[in-house]
């Protein structure tokens, strides 16, 4: 799992109906002294995650674990809200 | 998901027949800038997507979930088409 | 999936049961250019490609499909063989 | 796998139920000669890591299979502390 | 699956129960003309390579298919030691 920020929401009314009704958020990956890692990319959110907040994410097949037993065809899912992480 | 545009197609005449009647794109993944990220690759598309449409697409195991129950040995499917994103 | 072009062999006498009997590719990932787009690759065919030829392929678990029943370890498979693609 | 280092935690009070009660540490990869090798990322340990230890993980589909059967939705587990390695 | 080449060998006394018994590698992945392409990983060995052997390995959830009915949490597995290969 990697580290991100919210950073917008995406709107599409055409779209496979196994998307329908999810919520569908940019999220910039982050390392831990918060700088930008990699290009952003869209997730699913299943913990109502919000705009600007500090999440993780998963990535591949575990994507869909969320919404079992709804067969969402999402490779990435926002599945943790951070309070805080601490690195040495 | 990642953000794309589908910039052409892709014809194959001798191909596995699992991939038989579908269409292939040639899309190129975007940052929410627009600006590309990464190198093209090619989608099976779920959603009736045309040239230079926006869309978001689907990576690994779950890029077969929309053809279900037909087997389609794809590891990308275009699943939504976008009218727009907004990011801060 | 990736375009690609057939750049060679690979000849493997000890090797997994379950590739006994596959055709083992190299293959350069492409541009839609022809520009060589990352590294060179193994991937098991199953299309009959041959030497030079432009091909696409698709990885992660669904290039195990094109063979099933049997369990083909593989991780890459050429799926099809482009007559052409075109490209804005 | 990859070689890494444990360097943190992550604390998160909102998540995904098939997390709670997992331990989220933050891992740096390494090369062999100990030089971090891409972003660090955050997994779940299933073998008693603590911080600054070396230890391997795996990652996609494989990462949820040392919780079986509870379906973790992880991408990346600890499966191993490192005694020593020894590279040519 | 990719090139690469045998360059150690890692030690974890303490590991995923799925591990034990396994022979874990350090490989280099290669380019077709011997150059290093990326990081090193470890393997999960299934074909008994050895030291500076040329060998390909599989990714993902195809890495556990050489180990089945056993259930070995990794993602990295050499499948196949190369007599040689021809690249044009």
């Amino acid at each position: 799992m990697f580290l991100a920020r919210v950073v917008g929401t995406v709107v599409a009314s055409r779209k496979d109906p196994g998307l329908e009704g999810t919520k569908l958020l940019v999220i910039q990956p982050l390392r831990p002294d918060r700088t930008p890692a990699g290009k952003p990319l869209v997730a699913v959110d299943s913990v109502g995650a919000g705009e600007s907040e500090e999440v993780f994410y998963v990535r591949g097949r575990e994507a869909a674990l969320p919404f079992l037993p709804a067969e969402v065809p999402t490779d990435a899912a926002i599945v943790g809200i951070v309070d805080h992480w601490n690195t040495s």
